[in-house]
């Protein structure tokens, strides 16, 4: 038998509970072992539930308690989960997270120290909730050099995203839709300006590629200026808008990194992952593009993931798994206004719109003009190729001083 | 140092040397332990080759050679592939296989097998070539009941289809351009009449509900009577059409099962999964539906994960890898006429296309009618629900002798 404890009795911690009971049988035969818990660290108390008698306020007598070998945290926020980690790490215990805040700014230094002291740190429910992707990236493309991931990683930008694109909601209309439904939080700011994305990126960049890219790295940018005029763009240029998080490896060695919303083509199969879903995309030398789509987020979903990781733990007390990257090197991360890509830029002029591109041409050679319907007089909406964004604000600057102010800009991605 | 044996060189098995030579660091460093090719069988000879003095054409002297740990298939077809899986079996060495036409039929057999000798009989690139699918169906889900898995398997008729809905190019000729590309063999019926997608369902399904199924157990319908006129109906109604692969769970502890074309919404993730890419959806009870995506077949893709197992099977030396289900169970496959379901059935009738969709109202209570563009004089397509096979071939008895000829079905999926 195989004791674990459970910090943190909340939607992620209760459905752990509840897949572990509810798939007892299948659970042992795959883990080859019965899964039991001996403690729930949480400071409520639940004396309702089946299992009341198992909360505990004392993350000490976890701690010190021999018989718990696997430690699975579900409390979210940086502390007391790090204190707790190391705590656990340096105790003998394994140490199982959904945690994403606590993966992306101390996963190296947690993966060290569980390799010193041949114990496992796994965190599959930190990225994409239920999606397998952590493993399939460590493990399945093992033979296979990942070159860039790519990925819708926030269901509640996603749903908002959706919602403006399908019904023509406005953003604030559809980001009080998701509060209603439970989708975002009160103070929904880590979704919607690209905090949570940007944790799951560096998670993905960082095993990836075998450095630890920290979320202040990388450039992010969240959906709050995002107009239902740039879903109508988007639309005219054969697309959607989607917030997407992506790593590239360089032939330098250096990574360019961000969190942004960006032009997605109707081509692509990110541009169907829609509403809450996740979808995540890792191109490789070997295998090509592989996608792994699913419920990014939610109870249960994220909770099968964790009880997926504890399996793992007790199928491997002897042999450890290996996940592992090192901590950050320096000049890793290329500063991101010098990368080129292709961009999609909106203007509005003092004259026409056919003068407001003429302008734009002048200043971006080589622009596409893209009209929308019910393009307002004035405004004109093009694409740029091959651009860093250094260079888009120099000639946004000269836009500027003729007369051409710049409404937006979205990155056009290539996915 | 681990030895290894590549029985094949063909375009998987030199993708297999490919692969670890370019990758040898990498593989090394994940392994924890150097791969080493001892011997590579085939019958030909490739002087040319770097390693032209590894080739033999002697099965007996690997066998026979207890320095190899690990053989890899990649000759395809069952035999001699099933002889030589048994012999290393029981002569101390795993074996790692791309061969789904050895696991559809022997899967049950060799993995028993491998059990008793304590040995890895791994298979990750026999479906989805290099999409890791069955790593996470077995690992990452384990805490998770699946309840259906529904894919796009095949990725020549996925070409074919592609052709058919973007250029309106009718079969013959998608056909013809898909052996032009290489992507379909001289002899194209294992792909075009569903044989090789109904050998990949039935590995999923086995690994899925743990009892094996045969492809003589599955009613499989290939791609070759779809027309244009079908792909025409299918936009009107919403979607497109794919050759889908699918297995469900009953209550009743059995499984209904077959390949098939179905209409696919467009809302579905399906819909996207265009050319030679494949897609697989997993429905379980705690993620909801997951989706794999990428290229299902092709050298390069297929052979790396022909060498994750490989890299899996290093680092599991002593321990086994959790991955077994039982032989067939008698009854265990639903009669695939009793499953009811919705379905797209097309007719023509002696006078005008309404009167022929008045008959077919008549023989359907609640049929659905759909126009497709261009619509010919007596022809008319409708949706009829929840009608099981039986009662369909039935209703069309009912038509014919109504003067209302039946010109074809297709299945309409709720993916």
């Amino acid at each position: 038998m195989a004791e674990i404890a459970v910090l943190g009795h909340g939607v992620v911690g209760s459905g752990v509970l509840e897949v572990l009971l509810s798939h007892r049988d299948s659970i042992t035969r795959r883990a080859k072992e019965e899964i039991d818990v001996k403690y729930i660290l949480d400071l409520r108390e639940f004396p309702e539930l089946s299992y009341a008698g198992l909360f505990t306020k004392d993350f000490e007598c976890i701690r010190s308690d021999p018989d718990v070998k696997i430690v699975v945290e579900c409390m979210g926020g940086l502390e007391p989960a790090y204190t707790y980690a190391k705590a656990c790490l340096t105790s003998g215990k394994s140490f199982v997270t959904s945690n994403k805040e606590l993966v992306a700014a101390k996963g190296a230094e947690l993966l060290a120290l569980a390799q010193k002291n041949n114990l496992n740190f796994l965190f599959e429910a930190s990225v994409g909730g239920g999606i397998p992707i952590i493993r399939p990236i460590s493990q399945c493309l093992a033979a296979n050099e990942v070159s860039e991931i790519a990925g819708i990683l926030n269901g509640t930008t996603n749903f908002i995203l959706t919602k403006m694109i399908r019904e023509h909601m406005a953003f604030a209309d559809a980001l009080s839709l998701a509060q209603q439904l439970g989708y975002a939080e009160r103070d929904p700011s880590a979704d919607v300006e690209g905090a949570d994305a940007c944790r799951k990126i560096c998670i993905l960049a960082s095993l990836a590629f075998g450095s630890h890219v920290y979320p202040e790295q990388v450039h992010t940018e969240g959906i709050t200026k995002i107009t239902l005029e740039d879903v109508a763009y988007a639309d005219a240029w054969g697309g959607v808008i989607k917030l997407i998080g992506e790593v590239k490896m360089g032939e330098n060695g250096k990574i360019s990194i961000q969190v942004a919303p960006m032009f997605i083509s109707r081509e692509s199969p990110l541009c169907n992952v829609d509403d809450v879903f996740n979808g995540i995309m890792v191109r490789g030398d070997a295998t090509g593009d592989v996608m792994f789509y699913g419920k990014g987020a939610g109870k249960l979903p994220t909770a099968s993931a964790v009880v997926a990781d504890v399996i793992d733990c007790v199928k491997h007390f002897k042999a450890r798994k290996y996940l592992f990257w090192e901590d950050a090197k320096p000049d890793y991360v290329e500063p991101i206004g010098a990368v080129p890509g292709d961009c999609f830029v909106r203007v509005r002029g003092e004259g026409s719109s056919d003068e407001a591109f003429a302008a734009a041409e002048t200043v971006f050679p080589g622009a596409v003009r893209i009209i929308r319907r019910e393009e307002e007089p004035g405004e004109a909406g093009f694409s740029v190729t091959e651009v860093t964004a250094d260079k888009l604000d120099e000639g946004f600057a000269r836009l500027s001083s003729m007369g051409v102010r710049v409404l937006g800009r979205i990155i056009i991605s290539d996915y």
